[in-house]
């Protein structure tokens, strides 16, 4: 594919500076960058390699100093990168039907362009809909429900009756639906909960690679319109993931914890149980949250407190055994001086 | 199915309060339930809801307010809830028999009434017992076995000559048997420590989704009887998991570490490795453990200690900024104070 | 397999002590041996089981005690029993052939002798060098690599277009070249970054089961010569993993963060993104990484400082409840003293 800057910066809304004829072919990142490709300034901090790129042009925001270069001014050029990588090097999957090696069960119920690879596996009574691709080593379990466009990846498991919807992309290994965590003493032995309710997911979501979302005890384990799960994280039974709402890897979300909109948690944070995390709230990687967060609100540290509270206790962590060695010659200084002082010896 | 109240309450052998010919078909929250439902209260903190339920009848504690109810008294009600939402909503696996597009080996031994899946792998050698079940992805490397009544989900992994006993069930992607992880230099490479030992799960265990138990060195890797391993669960080579010992998501238990019988812990906890952690002790969330335990105790934090020791010093962690101002303004009160008193400056 | 000890002695390049002429036939730990057995002593701690164990001879650090026992001395002990773990214990993977079952896209390249087992998907396009082996599930997508005597464990997947090197093992359920976690915020939406961009591992990699490693956004995500990663590891999109790096269990590692060679992060260990992490550094488990680490350095805690630092802040901290109180009564008795002291009381 071939673009001129015009007609790029007419794609994204933007206004050209220098010479819109020149064509482009690709998009790169500003070290990377030759004629051929159209670069990004993100971040302030790499200014200066605008100077320097080879780039054929580069996505500026609105008054950054172009150094000659032929130029598109954008709000965010992050988006516009992001925008013009999809139109460049982003090809739609292509339909290929039932392969021979896949395995479809009894009354399932299939939209058009559907793709199945070998070695995935469609239960009785599931429902696929337009553009569903499955790839090979898919299991879907009696009673799913994929929408349309949706991608599952290689070794996606989904357990039975559990719905996704439209535009969802699942990545390799995931897991949507085991059986939740839940057991209750009966004598010596623990007798297990019955994991009988679902998991529900909406449209245009994306969930990475080996990720684990349980199904409810009872009712439904609900990740909302939009929200972005990255690897590895545990998502527990009865828990309600808000729209928007951006969980990074290693996360785990303990049972019924209901997260609002366009939260964002960090790596390798911690939600505890039956929790309300309020719109809007972003933790910090590794914190442990073990209450209720009001929408808004910035949380670090294990225990969690208010970001910038936990910046200074950090940063003052190092230096307690200093204070612990200086309360200590306090204490002292202080009997020695208590001994000059009879009149303080009364109490 | 339909039940009667009496014949639930003499099934749960509780005490019956109220109409017991109210029929019953399933069970739901005090929320939810309506006529129909049997509902329950474990938590004395919805007590009031007992008022408001639209359910037909509600398990409640010995002495606990029927505010009219029809009910079953009960010592532990969770536990009912439990056992009737096995009774009305679980359903025994059907038998499918060997699917077509199921692979085995050769020299398998099969139980009665097998259940394998297309696209599951029983290799050379594999023995299983009455009424397994192996869903889609299933990979059983040579020489596995795998006991009576055990389910292994879609995608679940069981490495060579690894022993699952009976009443086990494995969810979807969960790896038995991978190699430890151990090598010795060996100049400027690392020479890998073969890893020939196997992993023992005995029975009656239950094991989440992608969780990861990897073969010993030499000899066993072992997880007890009743045991209950949740989601993303790291147990390392040559550890021994004890009877009915409870590993929320997340945890990593380093290699070589003993954890006694009825041990619970909590999620993302670390366990260093060649550790002793006693019968019936109890780790937080997050803790990060690196020294023997002795039974009984309760431990958090990272360093872990005793948690009651830890919950203060957790509470103090926000004020650390404030001590150290309070040090500091101290010292300085100190000098001018030891200024005007020329005595105590002898030393 | 029978070697004398003369042989084994020779086979190490190590002294022997003792009868030469002693026949062997396994390995096993000083507890578990029988006459059979050449037995090690790798760790000090265990020196008087040197005395009682029954094995039939040891592997002695030079000028340890033989208590009378046939012994081989050897530099690195521990190196020779994994030695001789091999030597002993570890028969190479049968070659299958492309058995039954196996799916095999078009314009497949095949090395000799190479094994793909049922279940095994070969997208099209790939290439495979000579004896790699494919265990069931394993989904290569179109136009993968990998080189030879390579093992992917069933349920491995490896994305389109991601190069593995020779002599590679990865564990079951490990995914390779999933899309990195990045989006833009287009409005009230996130908007893709898609990821374009490969993963390369590079030869004799080892990977544990159910880690993931995204592919870059553009460009590379590389794991270099050697390195050693455990099992539930992420590594992000864009990072590159230091040749003979060793990452255990359940670290995560952020967006285009660089490790050195031959850095040791310890379990659940953090990285956030960006970072530059030099070479031979030491991570303590469950650190938190938010900055640079020179070569060579030690570090731990969350946040991370040097490890000699954070061992006595760690231990410190059960103390701070302590402190504040001492804080307190300091004060206390500091105004009473001043009340005593008219002069003092002019600032």
């Amino acid at each position: 594919m071939e673009k001129t800057l015009s007609e790029l910066a007419e794609y994204l809304g933007g206004k050209l500076g220098g010479d819109g004829s020149v064509t482009l072919t690709g998009v790169a990142g500003l070290d990377d960058a030759r004629g051929c490709h159209i670069s990004f300034l993100a971040n302030h901090k790499y200014a200066a390699k605008v100077a320097t790129t080879q780039a054929g042009a580069v996505i500026l925001p609105p008054g950054g100093e172009s150094h000659g270069r032929n130029v598109i001014y954008l709000a965010n050029p992050y988006l516009g990168f992001a925008k013009l990588v999809t139109l460049f090097h982003v090809h739609p999957l292509q339909v290929k039907g039932i392969m021979p090696g896949a395995f479809l069960g009894e009354r399932v119920s299939l939209g058009t362009d559907v793709t199945v690879y070998p070695g995935a596996y469609v239960g009785d009574g599931v429902k696929l809909g337009d553009r569903v691709v499955l790839f090979p080593g898919v299991a879907l379990y009696e009673g799913a429900e994929v929408g349309s466009d949706t991608v599952l990846h290689a070794n996606v498991s989904v357990r039975e009756r559990c719905r996704i919807g439209s535009g969802v992309t699942i990545h390799n290994g995931t897991v949507v639906g085991s059986d939740g965590f839940g057991y209750a003493l009966d004598g010596a032995d623990h007798f297990k909960i019955p994991q009988v309710g679902i998991v529900v997911i909406e449209d245009d979501v994306e969930i990475g690679a080996n990720t684990t979302i349980d199904r409810a005890a009872l009712g439904v384990t609900l990740i909302k319109r939009g929200a972005k799960i990255d690897n590895l994280v545990q998502i527990a039974h009865n828990c309600i993931i808000g729209a928007h709402t951006v969980i990074v890897s290693q996360v785990g979300v303990s049972g019924s914890t209901r997260l609002g909109e366009y939260v964002t948690l960090g790596g390798q944070v911690g939600v505890a149980g039956h929790l309300e995390i309020g719109d809007r709230v972003m933790v910090g990687a590794k914190s442990g949250i073990h209450g209720d967060i009001p929408a808004g609100q910035v949380y670090s540290g294990y225990p969690a407190m208010p970001h910038k509270q936990w910046l200074k206790a950090a940063m003052i962590a190092p230096k307690i055994p200093e204070m612990r060695r200086k309360i200590m010659a306090l204490e002292k200084r202080f009997k020695e001086l208590e001994a000059l002082l009879p009149a303080s010896k009364e109490d």
